[in-house]
Parts: C-alpha cells; sequence; structure tokens
C-alpha cells in the first residue's frame, strides 16, 4: 500500500478545487480506469473514467466546494466532509462527505458522497 | 426504507454520548444483531452483536467522542466526522469519522470508522 496520508489529503484539496473551476477532464484524471462513483450514494454508480468524465461534464462548474475540517486518512481511504454552494445561489448550503478508495498508483478508485435533500440547508 | 434523517442524527449523537460514557451494552443496542464493526477501516471487522459488545467494552469510556459539524445523510446511510479525545490526556484529538447503514427498524448494520496514526494531533 504505497499511498500516503499526505497525498490523500492534496487528492481532496485538488478534487475540490477543480470540481469548482469546473475542469471536468482534470476531475475524471483523478480517478483510475475502472473507477466507480456514486454520488449520491444510493443513486446509480458511473463506472469508468469516461462515465465518471461525462458525469463531471454535466455537474462540475455548478457549484464551490470546499473541505469542512481535515480530511480523515485510513491506510489507502479518506474521508472528507464538504460544503457545496451552488454558484447561482451561494446561500444554499449543500452539506457532503466523500469517501474515497486509492489504488497504489495514487488513483481514486472509488468515491462516495454522502448527501440528500436532508443536508441542505438554506442560510 | 423506512429510517428518518432525525433518527440517524439522533442515532449519531447518542453513539458519541454511550461511547464517552462507557456504556458498551447500550451501544451495542445501536448495532443489529448481525452487524459489522470496522474500526479503523482496514483492520479485522467484528461481526455480531456480541462480538461488537466484546470490542466496546474494552474501549469505550477511554475517550470522549464529539460530532465535528453536522451529519451527512443519504438514505439509510449517515457520515459524520468525530473528535476523539483520551480522558488520560485531551491535548490529544483523534480525528476520526464514522459511516454508518441502518436497516428498517432503526439499527445499524454497519460502521466503518476512518482514523489512523495520520489523524492524531497533539495540541
Amino acid at each position: 500500500m504505497s499511498v500516503t496520508a499526505e497525498h490523500v489529503r492534496e487528492v481532496f484539496q485538488r478534487y475540490c478545487a477543480l470540481v469548482t473551476a469546473g475542469d471536468a477532464d482534470a476531475v475524471a484524471a483523478l480517478y483510475a480506469e475502472d473507477a466507480v462513483v456514486e454520488d449520491p450514494v444510493g443513486s446509480e454508480p458511473h463506472r469508468g473514467r469516461d462515465a465518471i468524465r461525462a458525469f463531471y461534464r454535466a455537474s462540475a462548474g455548478s457549484v464551490t466546494l470546499e473541505l469542512e475540517g481535515r480530511v480523515r486518512v485510513a491506510g489507502s481511504h479518506g474521508a472528507g466532509a464538504m460544503v457545496a454552494r451552488p454558484k447561482v445561489d451561494p446561500s444554499v448550503r449543500v452539506e457532503t462527505l466523500d469517501v474515497m478508495t486509492f489504488d497504489d498508483a495514487g488513483l481514486v478508485t472509488s468515491m462516495r458522497a454522502y448527501w440528500s435533500a436532508d443536508t441542505i440547508v438554506r442560510e
């Protein structure tokens, strides 16, 4: 298991910045070729980097995404609370939390995002 | 899927209070009979309520456990960042994050805790 805690934390940071910037290609490049994204948990997963890229092309850039607190790391797993705010209405606070698993090359093999209508707060 | 977001959040609150109080029996009662606990992620899971009770008997009561931020809920899943501080040395801050899945009766069927030596901070 060659992934370091520093790498996991850096990927979470980069993920937030790239989603905010709307750079779907760069977000997809964080993932392994056969990665699986389930966002939100309970929805149909996106399987493979092409499907993942298409998912982010449809969604990235519409929100600002920031970490809330420090990312927790356990071996090749990372988990971090986040807040997403729609750029069209930053008073809406979508409280989400992503769990990612990494391969030895440092690429993300799975991502699950925990959020729902129950975690949306209007400020 | 009959579990509500309110129930999920209440169980997370109760879980923290009961772990802090050292009430292993009450913690075990939050779990379904065939639940699985992996704490930390990557360690050997505790399978079944009896094994889970034994795990908490050996560990509960030694730390104060508090939620950090709001629990994220997605259907029958909850995820919440937490901070555990050893009662013998509260300057040590163990940053953890629990993901729990619930059955229709509101019992926890799986818990995975994301923490490691990399998430321990000395203040």
